[in-house]
């Protein structure tokens, strides 16, 4: 089963500075952490429900729980760390989860 | 760019009846949609920052914004939606999403 570290941010006050330092900065140091086997990031556009959400979302994947939090403990992941708490910290909600084995035909 | 409906549930005060409808009434319920090519269900174990967060989190993926919209007005959505909000409407928590075509090498 593997395991995401799947991370939310909230609506930073500068959108363009925010994404300048996510994706150029952020983005490359996070990818760097070993084990680290699929990335995903999406842009959060709106809401049904008109909820207040969250601005966007990464997910990154590893074979298990055991390797993501090695990645998180090696010195690429507490670079990536040290990173985020310095440009977002009070925007960033992090949570590990277990990917489920649908029980559906569709999956991915 | 492809599209997706993410889905975060809040923790249930009954997981198990949870589990129970979620998987066996719920996810083929919402697999119905037409136009969608993939879904997700993870299972959240945790925090590293002991911030409250979610119990579970789906994604579904259309190939855009105007497909997921046809697949919620759909009767098939529209079947999807009147269920989670009847066993977890003050649970759940929708967003609409772009996947972003990341710039570093890993990604999926």
């Amino acid at each position: 089963m593997t395991a995401k570290l799947i991370v939310l941010y909230k609506k930073p006050a500068d959108t363009k500075a925010f994404d300048d330092h996510y994706f150029n900065i952020h983005v490359p140091l996070a990818e760097k952490m070993p084990g680290l086997i699929k990335s995903s990031y999406s842009r959060i556009t709106g809401s049904p429900m008109g909820q207040p959400g969250f601005y966007l979302m990464a997910e990154l994947t590893f074979d298990s729980q055991e390797a993501l939090q090695q990645a998180l403990a090696s010195p690429e992941g507490r670079a990536a760390g040290k990173d985020v708490m310095g440009f977002a910290g009070d925007l960033v909600h992090m949570m590990f989860a277990d990917v489920v084995d649908t029980p559906a035909g569709i999956s991915g």
